[in-house]
């Protein structure tokens, strides 16, 4: 429970209905998409900076943890408060603030929805270029506190590559701003990045200067089945290892077709794997980069490459690209879905051996994901308490295969809790130590979202 | 003078022929592009990560400053051991250990000069985007202490933007490594851009792992003369805001011109100012690229637009534009040379506020540069010691006209000591306050590069 001088202190500086303590209220502020769940003792709605500024200083003066929460999308317990205490919810500082085509740049607050802003964005010919799948409900501070990716990051960058300046509160009760709205600069540190994926543990986030891109006029869609997931996986290799970048590169394997097809029907062919390409650019030289993605896109295991026709077979492909991660849920309400990431080289190891990982502990395990960044959703679908326990041999033995292959724990939903004890494996204890200390000067009395990611 | 323990200690580390204490040797590691110069006590040429380990410990041990060097062309001062200590020349260090033309990444030790990287990725169509005109001289560990940039960076981004992973030395002795060789990844806080641009004053990087992009097959370069530099400027902002990016977008003001026309001849034409504009892409798709440029690039105040012929014309361009920064030198031995960078639809308002203050102090200010990034390199060509006196003031006032243009002190060249007193102006007190709070927690002892940056 709150001391009540912190409860009168925030009865202060937010209104009534920016406050509550009521536990049913607070309940739904508790859990995130990893069904992992916590009560905090209140919820509060910030609607401008000094409301932030005021809050850390409370929650500092009276040792109160404070937990961020864009739209509690994420999927590893990252906006849950574990440890109590208050959750600032951003959904109501959802204004874009600025949108400025000649520069390329959007100034916005952290709790407007990515997909907003993006419908905001459309009439001037430009995007935002992260898209996680979540988009129609996750928020851009979100997206920068777990540096969120989606398909387009294969060609336009993932959260890190498309956010120049923020505005933000410390642990310490700081209020700063970092970086600039220029697309290079060397003025110090760059505070920026090292905010971007720290999951609300250094400094909470008020407002955020986005780089936008240019919308292509052109996009064609292509489909190419393959016999099995090994050739797919080359076939990912290959088009990475040429000039043409796609602006999407999704893999599907034989389950996730099944899983698809039940909602996609006859758009969505069954095979041992498909790749679902996209290619953007101006009309005039969208065919050579089609051309030259599906030359690669060829080799052996190739069973059919089509392009789609129509925008209703893309909207079917993309539909049933999207439905397959509540799908898998439905399937085994406790799927550990993971997003590894290795080089794209590896891709077709990290295939074989989850495959290898899934036959020996007698686990259904399926992937999908963004392959043109090595970065695969590895699902493990656990159907009973048997299988859940060896559902955790599988994930240790996935780790192990992933660090061995170069690669890393998370490229886009972060660590949160569910990752937390696997850092160890992917860092180094002097890297985990350096984190720390950084941890320690913005955040010394550990009061933002504890727990959590280190 | 370094202390006879820590020289003793020193020599155990490095070979005779890797360390020096000789005056004139040491001199000759004293200085850099900034015409600054201080004299280390001793040099030494580390061959391997475990001898930076050690020099760290001994630096440590002694209170011994350690500056790290790459080839000294910074313009800064950052390298300069103001402080006296060690020198850590990485110029041995100068191996590139990994070309992986798959996954598009290199592997390299810090002291590969950054052309010597790009001829070893030629044969395999690839290169390494960072490409500062000083390339054939610098070294790719100057390069990510510097946030370096080029005129490439308008497509590919600067060194922050291509670099996944990092080896180095902290200055609390601690070694590790951050990143992964993969495009995407969210595990814990990103130390990998927090070592870019920090300028040897948070940690020794020992390896580095780079991230590559394909070479275009075709490139055409345009030239575009307008009647002054405020035509041209806004033909800058116009073509930075239609979709089609160019690889190159370099300004020259009209006395940059007439300086290279003194080097260049008749391949560069005399006019109020003058953009070099490049495209490249696929030998099919180049054409459409080049018409959308060109389009852009007409407007009020065009006088000529033309695509370069053969190769002579634009080397002949590129020579010019390359020999101006040593030019303006022979001009104004002290000559100031800033980077600024402001927001690409500032650029006119930039380049008229530099005239202004020009007149107002009577003093000859040039300015040329990756217009495209809004990075103008502003020269202050002070020739006596009247208009170096007031060049001070000018120099000040352009600074706070680049922060009320919501731009920044540096767009590549970084902070070193140079810039440090405006640091304030920049950035407020809270996010200094943070830096050095990171500073204190990488380099407790204040032993890495001291005096600069921060
Ligand atoms: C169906 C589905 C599909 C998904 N697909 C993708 C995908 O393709 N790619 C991808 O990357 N992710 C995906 N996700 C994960 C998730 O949507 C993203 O991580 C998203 O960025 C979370 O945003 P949110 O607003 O929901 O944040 P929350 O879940 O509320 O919070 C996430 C983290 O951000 C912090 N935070 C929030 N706001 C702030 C702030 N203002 N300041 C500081 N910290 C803050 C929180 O404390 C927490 O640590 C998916 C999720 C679902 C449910
Ligand atoms: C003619 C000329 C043109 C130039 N053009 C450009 C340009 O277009 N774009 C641009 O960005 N710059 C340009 N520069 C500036 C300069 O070349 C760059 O800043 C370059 O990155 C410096 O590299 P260096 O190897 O010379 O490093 P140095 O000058 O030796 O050092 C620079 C900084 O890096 C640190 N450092 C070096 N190695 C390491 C290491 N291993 N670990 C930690 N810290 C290290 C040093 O301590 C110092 O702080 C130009 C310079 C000249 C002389």
């Amino acid at each position: 429970m709150l001391p009540a001088a912190a409860l009168a202190e925030l009865q202060r500086v937010f209104a009534a209905d920016a406050l509550s303590t009521d536990p049913a209220e607070c309940l739904v502020y508790g859990y995130d998409n990893s069904r992992r769940q916590a009560t905090p003792d209140a919820v509060v709605f910030p609607t401008s900076h000094e409301q932030v500024v005021e809050l850390v200083r409370i929650g500092r003066e009276h040792r109160q943890p404070l937990v961020a929460r864009g739209r509690g999308t994420n999927t590893t317990g990252a906006s849950v408060p574990t440890a109590g205490g208050i959750v600032a919810s951003f959904e109501r500082m959802n204004r874009v603030l600025r949108i400025d085509a000649d520069d390329r740049i959007a100034v916005v607050e952290p709790g407007v929805i990515n997909g907003d802003l993006q419908v905001a964005l459309a009439p001037h010919r430009l995007f935002w270029a992260p898209d996680p799948t979540s988009a129609p409900f996750c928020s851009v501070g979100g997206n920068i506190a777990c540096n969120a990716g989606g398909p387009r990051a294969v060609k336009y960058g993932a959260t890190r590559d498309n956010v120049l300046a923020l505005r933000a509160v410390a642990g310490n009760g700081m209020a700063f701003r970092c970086g600039t709205p220029t697309t290079k600069g060397s003025t110090g540190y760059d505070l920026v990045r090292l905010l971007v994926g720290s999951e609300g543990t250094l400094a909470l986030v008020t407002e955020a200067t986005l780089k936008l891109a240019p919308l292509a006029s052109a996009k064609r869609t292509l489909r190419a089945t393959y016999v099995d997931v090994g050739a797919a996986a080359k076939a990912v290799a290959r088009i990475m290892a040429q000039p043409v970048a796609p602006c999407a590169l999704e893999f599907l394997d034989d389950e996730c077709l099944r899983l698809a097809r039940g909602h996609g029907g006859d758009a969505i062919p069954l095979a041992g794997a498909m790749l679902v390409i996209e290619v953007d650019g101006e009309a005039d030289t969208l065919p050579a980069a089609v051309d030259a993605i599906a030359r690669a896109a060829r080799g052996e295991g190739l069973e059919d490459l089509a392009v789609a026709e129509g925008e209703a077979e893309v909207a079917a492909l993309w539909a049933a690209r999207k439905a397959l991660s509540p799908a898998l849920r439905t399937l085994s309400p406790n799927k550990i879905n993971e997003d590894v990431v290795v080089p794209v080289s590896r891709v077709p190891e990290l295939v074989a051996a989850t495959r290898a990982i899934a036959a020996k502990h007698a686990l259904p395990i399926v992937c999908f994901g963004h392959a043109g960044n090595g970065n695969l959703h590895v699902n493990l679908l656990p159907r009973d308490e048997a299988e859940q326990a060896r559902a955790t041999h599988a994930l240790d033995e996935l780790f192990d295969v992933v660090i061995r292959l170069d690669g890393t724990l998370s490229g886009e939903h972060g660590i949160g809790l569910a990752k937390r004890e696997f850092m160890p494996r992917a860092l180094d204890a002097h890297a985990l130590a350096l984190m720390r200390a950084v941890k320690a000067q913005f955040d010394p009395d550990g009061i933002l979202n504890p727990g959590k990611l280190l």
